[in-house]
């Protein structure tokens, strides 16, 4: 595969177009673009189907494709102007407007903040972010997250009901937008993470198996039948995913992808798609002289993710650490229930300081299995850590941040304890100035039986789980409105004393080295469980110097000693 | 795990029995022994249950185990006198009778011989093949390798509808006679390799339903659920699994394990199914001082599976090349159907003797995708091939063997491809004087539904590859009895002749190292299409010398240059 151009979908070159889509099952492709020029597509080798040196094409133009007749949107669209059921759209991408210098900083000085498009600011979109960048970079954020992009059914999503993989949403901006927003960054010093979903795709607007076999009943998984990557013809749906990845890095300059449940992604071909993405990462490195870094949300506990391809590794540089938070907000007092039952706080906040990993073999009784295995020997850069992330606020019934469960000193000491990690520190939007909305869970199907649906499996999921009261709709305008941040609180004493608290946290990592990341080795963390405390010890081997961070989780005065 | 005892099921422990059983959903666990006496279990952690120091079972005693009152037999019973629907049985596994001397003969030097017990010899059992040893023997094996053992259902199986894998089968001998057969090998210099299935388990006879949750849906298999080694409490199937591996080395000596199709076992946990049985036998072996080998069946070009846990490979020593198989027998004039179409006979067959796997990352027509891995920088002893084996002859519809379907000198060829090959050569009973007596499928299952079923389903296979003629019925008696060996054919010159070629080729292979295992970059192969040929170089770096072996495959004398 050549990453340096695109090579599906619609691709402008010079002053005509290339078309180029995998569909092994069809007996006649065509374009039919503008409802007015039909172009036929030659079927060429593995079920592809090209058509080059297209002239009538130009930008903003609508075209769909006819699959045997059959009229579909295109499934390598970069824009859906109308939806997801509704035609694609003419983009080009070549003209990314970044600024020449631009180099990605080291994953080591990653500092976080994971930001959702639509409730971000108040116009819930790529131009809304860019009018608060100059807040996130008075913060300190070196990085900052977006949330999935990925075009999805209706105007309000998380972003996981993605279906159209290269299309950026038309309500966060479309294509163009993004680049904007990416160059921006980039001209500020910041650099940009892509969440990106390759376990599953959405349940509406996903017209993938009219294509090909982009799924397989080898394996279960929440979302239904899996996506196909080691079964029968998988070659079309992983060339669709590595394309993908590459496409975000090459024409949209984005620094890092966040790849969402990498444990739901089932590949047991001698290639896991993992490695793949990983290697043409490496070789589009080597092409652009950028640097560029994959990060993995897994829940597996297996150091087999974040190793090298040359090891047998699947080739993240990175990976999310929900134990750390599940520990830490336990040690603050959050009940144990659901997956937190099996933390105790203290003592496991105090392993996942010196381990990254709390389980690494032993028992766990949530799982009912002996869970985990060492991560000893990798570097502290590769744990991203949070006290509050988009799922651990969202999953919660009413959508309840830190803010509104625990008291203003203890949501102090939580940043402390992310900020001061030997670990990649993410925030979640807001949670700076201790904004008080709520983020609650919201869709925007158009397909009835399917609002009902997640309705139901939302309701279903809290009386599992015995809870009180009553989730919001999700479907209703309202839950997503009430999600928005409330910038006017900053104005707010409290509020801007918490934001001061966070910069100066933020400040304080930046200058002392021995507040950064490391080799998981040189840290060692002193448990004092009656007291409910911890002392984290940050060793700088040359200087022959030590950094104490005191936790006190309890609401007294404690006398420690080590 | 401790690997230096039995932990699960019954165990004699000089005058009395301790036992210990995973039943985590049991309320009530019992033993009833000879019907009369009842001992209660008493619940351990990890929902084990147990009872030590028992003094009322003695040796051949039959015991059942009464879960919440229900009566099943023993999930790690190693006896089943009365079937896979009867009473355990009670045996002292710790009198195993092999000589101290024994030591494992080194990978590299494995000839091996593979053998079906129940047609191997008019008896069927153990006591058969141990008559037979020294015609093995003579013919200059090294290692003899038994299709599984673990107790069926009915007198009649190839093996792999297993139940009880701690089980022998009875009508073979039962676990005493398997003892003193492993023994006499031992005795005689050979090493013993035993067939175990760890990827599903047989239909009839399987009750590990009533003690745990053995299956999961979260794969699917050819044969329904998947064996659960990664879902909800799946560390009492792992430790039944690991349990059941350590026990052939550890209580019967068995040198090596062949893995029956490893690509069917499912684990997505941090630590494989197949690291931990490596991790363990090597634990063993450290404790023994004796040498154990794992020998996996494996389709997927991984070379992950036979690299070492250390490297986070899965730690298998070695696997069966099927790829070889294929493009030899294309080369032979094999019709290119089925599986064979992937294989284009003289130029696989030269890529395979360079490289052990034909597809390393090319496209393959018969999967629809880019299949395979190099496996560059292994050692050639960890692949072993075959011109024939129980499935490659059993699966055809007539089971047919080489002797049926080849000219008298294309068998020898055949012969001489594999015992010159730079790998682990095997045999297949019988081969070795042209036997004609086919290798059919057959089983005797009690269930009438059940073998109406294998009937259909043998039927529908073979009329998907629209075959000819009717394939025997698995249940009747005489399809296993046309299945056995015809010894008496040893006594036409014809059958005595080849078996005087199979020896003079063995001989050879131990008197040239060069003809032996190498390292895979050391095999040249030149091949010649046209000509139907290959040359097989074979250098020898230290002496400066090569060996070339010659095969020419088409009926013509051919000049070949190289």
């Amino acid at each position: 595969m050549n990453v340096a151009k695109r090579n599906i979908g619609l691709t402008f070159d010079g002053s005509h177009c290339n078309f180029r889509i995998w569909a092994p099952q069809a007996k006649q492709v065509q374009l039919s673009v503008n409802d007015k020029n039909t172009i036929d597509l030659t079927p060429k080798d593995y079920g592809y189907w090209e058509a080059n040196h297209i002239t009538n094409i130009n930008e903003t133009d609508l075209y769909w494709l006819k699959i045997d007749g059959k009229q579909l949107p295109d499934p390598a669209s970069v824009s859906q102007p109308e939806g997801v059921h509704g035609p694609s759209q003419a983009v080009n991408l070549n003209e990314m407007p970044t600024p020449e210098h631009w180099q990605n900083i080291p994953l080591k000085d990653y500092i976080i903040y994971e930001l959702h498009i639509g409730t971000f600011s108040e116009g819930g979109d790529f131009e809304g972010v860019a009018e608060k960048l100059d807040h996130i970079i008075e913060l300190g954020i070196t990085a900052v997250e977006l949330m999935p992009v990925a075009a999805f059914a209706g105007k309000r999503n998380w972003g996981y009901d993605g279906v159209y993989p290269f299309a950026v949403q038309t309500s966060y901006g479309g294509p163009k937008a993004l680049q904007q927003l990416v160059a921006l960054c980039h001209s500020k010093g910041l650099a940009v993470i892509l969440d990106v979903v390759y376990n599953h795709f959405g349940p509406e607007g996903n017209y993938l198996n009219e294509f090909g076999p982009y799924f397989t009943d080898k394996y279960k998984t929440p979302w239904g039948k899996a996506v196909n990557f080691d079964d029968r013809g998988s070659h079309g749906v992983r060339e669709y995913i590595i394309e993908n990845a590459i496409m975000w890095f090459r024409d949209f300059h984005i620094d890092a992808l966040r790849l969402d449940a990498v444990h739901a992604i089932k590949d047991n071909s001698s290639s896991h798609i993992l490695q793949e993405i990983s290697k043409h990462t490496d070789l589009l490195s080597k092409q652009t002289g950028r640097s560029y870094y994959l990060i993995a949300e897994c829940d597996l506990n297996d150091p087999r993710y974040i190793s090298s391809v040359e090891q047998n590794g699947l080739g993240m540089h990175g990976q999310w650490i929900d134990e750390f938070h599940h520990a830490l907000r336990v040690a603050a007092e959050e009940p144990k229930i659901g997956y937190y039952s099996d933390f105790d706080g203290i003592a496991h906040l105090g392993k996942s300081y010196q381990d990254a990993y709390v389980y690494t073999g032993m028992y766990s009784k949530e799982r009912d299995n002996f869970f985990g295995k060492s991560a000893q020997g990798h570097h502290s850069s590769q744990f991203t850590v949070f006290s509050q992330n988009h799922d651990q606020v969202g999953n919660r019934m009413l959508g309840e941040r830190s803010s509104t469960l625990y008291s203003f000193e203890m949501q102090k000491l939580l940043a402390a304890a992310v900020l001061t990690a030997p670990f990649v520190p993410l925030l979640f939007m807001g949670e700076e100035w201790a904004e008080t909305n709520p983020f609650l869970y919201f869709i925007d199907h158009s397909d009835p039986d399917l609002v009902e649906a997640v309705r139901n499996g939302r309701r279903e999921e809290f009386a599992a789980s015995h809870l009180d009261g009553q989730a919001p709709d999700p479907k209703a305008e309202d839950t997503f409105k009430r999600s928005k941040l409330n910038w006017e609180l900053l104005q707010q004493t409290k509020n801007a004393t918490m934001l001061e608290f966070y910069k100066h946290l933020i400040s304080l990592r930046k200058k002392y080295s021995m507040l950064q990341t490391v080799d998981l080795d040189t840290v060692k963390a002193y448990v004092f469980q009656p007291e409910n405390s911890l002392i984290i010890e940050r060793k700088c081997a040359e200087e022959n110097k030590s950094i104490l961070c005191l936790l006190n989780f309890s609401s007294n005065v404690q006398q420690l000693s080590v």
